[in-house]
């Protein structure tokens, strides 16, 4: 079978090779489509290596069919659609007892600490196979990994309807989670300095915000008649958003970290002294989410042909990183030959 | 009667001064006790003459008896003990409606916004009192506004017993989050640098660290089993307080904000995103703070007696600034003439 490589260095083969022997508890699943995201570039990058062993497959959002499984594995049939959650955790850290198995202190993220979707057939605890139903193509069912993480997100939140919200950077995470956020209810805005972005989220249907042309304090003050907004979703990275998040927040209002900082930022503490509003931090996703996003995905409250604005072969896999790094593509799939 | 002015650059008068009259509404304390606070002192170097119209009379922590009553107000009579909960809201505000008027968006904070307790004779809205029960000294009833911050902040957190609390910064309000926080049933650590700080909050019977001597991270973590704490609270002010807190908590754990930053802090947000951590600005206090502040006292759960380690008569007011910002008290007191 053809597995895609990355050997460091910005470099990934596609090699044939012969597939894994399936372990007890594992299911064989034949890949359809996977998703390349902004973590799978940060690896192409280099930037992972110390947590990558090479040559590594990668990959993590995807959809197949179950090829085997294993004798003592129950409830999973040959030809059954899944998507994975990507998630292993120890059950005896700390976090595990107390349910957050998700957030576990040793958690193994599949697919960056350990064998990816980027091959024919990858081989997973079946504890981590979530059913797709019939209506959900394999294609948009690569979706539902992303939409998950939004899904964690806005539930975390604790968004509720009618609620007013504010979404800071248009790229893939921060589409889904104002479409997410749209579907539970609330009214959304997002904020993209990007005029590509911006466009692309509009054509979405999301009302946009313009950073730089608007003063997005008094934008937000008006919106929600003097409150501010109940929740405010840093998706951006940028140390300016981070410093400006706190100022658009209501009274007790919620600021959820969810992009990634990979330095301390300046957050304007005084703002959170005196609104006593909560930050909180947002990370991957549990079961419910991920059947959530499952639901949301095959009811086309997600603009699936929209997102995806690429397909390329596995063995096209180099140029897809390329691609997405050039930033020629909102949601990449590589298909997998059946 | 007398009265403490303020009147700008480091300089507080007393004068004597026809006591106001009494408005629909409003009840008239004789006042006992007054503390002095950080916000106290604050005024008194200047840095908040953008907010306080000279001269003023400020004042916020305090016990007394009632002299007068307004004829439209139910419910009080003329040598009641009460102390104050210096907080008036307009009640119309988007905080005030969704139910947090303690910090309405145009707060009037009682003894800054508008005339304090500093003087013999103090008239306030008879819905800003907290009755004081029989059992408690009209001394000690002077520590139950700094009390009811305590309450407020550990009520905050949503600390249960056993949960086991980090508390940095061994000032009065460190030392009260503290006692209040074991009140509460929990376990806590009070971290300071200053060892007379920290010898005070010994003797309280509080146990304490040394950050300067002991690696707090790895002490944190043999504490709790490799956990993290469940809340660590940041008193001290210190932007590298700030930095290291959010090492010191577990997953999904809590970091309240209680210390005043008067510029924008840096946070490691990719501990925030990778703990899932809760970050939550705390201030000032809710009726029900207050009450539970008065049953601590009188319950003698706060160690007053250790606390208050100077008392100063009201003509000796500038003294009394003086030695406070001179480290020399931990709670002062200044005794009004009845
Ligand atoms: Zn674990
Ligand atoms: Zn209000």
């Amino acid at each position: 079978m053809l597995a895609a490589n990355y050997r460091g260095d910005r470099t990934i083969t596609v090699d044939e090779r012969e597939p894994d022997g399936l372990r007890p508890g594992e299911v064989r699943i034949g890949v359809a489509f996977v998703g390349i995201c902004g973590t799978d570039l940060h690896v192409f990058h280099g930037d992972m290596d110390t947590r990558v062993t090479r040559p590594a497959t990668i990959g993590h959002e995807m959809s197949g069919t179950i090829l085997e499984v294993a004798p003592d594995v129950d409830g999973w049939s040959i030809g059954d659609a899944v998507t994975v959650m990507p998630l292993a955790w120890d059950g005896t850290c700390p976090a595990c007892l107390a349910g957050n198995e998700h957030i576990c202190q040793n958690l193994d993220f599949i697919g960056i600490d350990s064998p990816g979707a980027l091959q024919e057939q990858w081989n997973v605890p079946a504890s981590t196979l979530v059913r797709l139903p019939a209506e959900l193509s394999l294609r948009d069912a690569a979706l539902v990994e992303p939409v998950a993480v939004a899904v964690h997100d806005v539930r975390r939140s604790e968004l509720g309807p009618g609620d007013k919200a504010v979404v800071i950077g248009a790229g893939p995470i921060g589409v889904l989670i104002a479409t997410v956020a749209a579907a539970f209810g609330a009214d959304v805005v997002i904020s993209e300095l990007d005029p590509n972005r911006r466009a692309a989220a509009a054509e979405m249907g999301l009302q946009t915000l313009d950073p730089s042309s608007v003063d997005q304090v008094a934008w937000v003050e008006r919106w929600t008649g003097g409150a501010g907004a109940d929740v405010v979703f840093e998706v951006s990275g940028s140390a300016a958003a981070v410093l400006s998040a706190t100022s658009l927040a209501k009274v007790r209002g919620t600021l959820v970290v969810v992009a990634i900082h990979s330095q301390p930022r300046p957050i304007d503490l005084h703002r959170v002294f005196w609104r006593e509003l909560r930050i909180l931090g947002a990370r991957v996703y549990q079961r419910r989410d991920f059947e959530r996003a499952v639901e949301l995905v095959a009811q086309g409250a997600i603009p699936a042909d929209k997102l995806i604005t690429r397909v390329v072969p596995l063995t096209g896999v180099a140029s897809a990183f390329e691609a997405l790094e050039a930033g020629q593509a909102m949601k990449l799939l590589v298909e997998v030959p059946q």
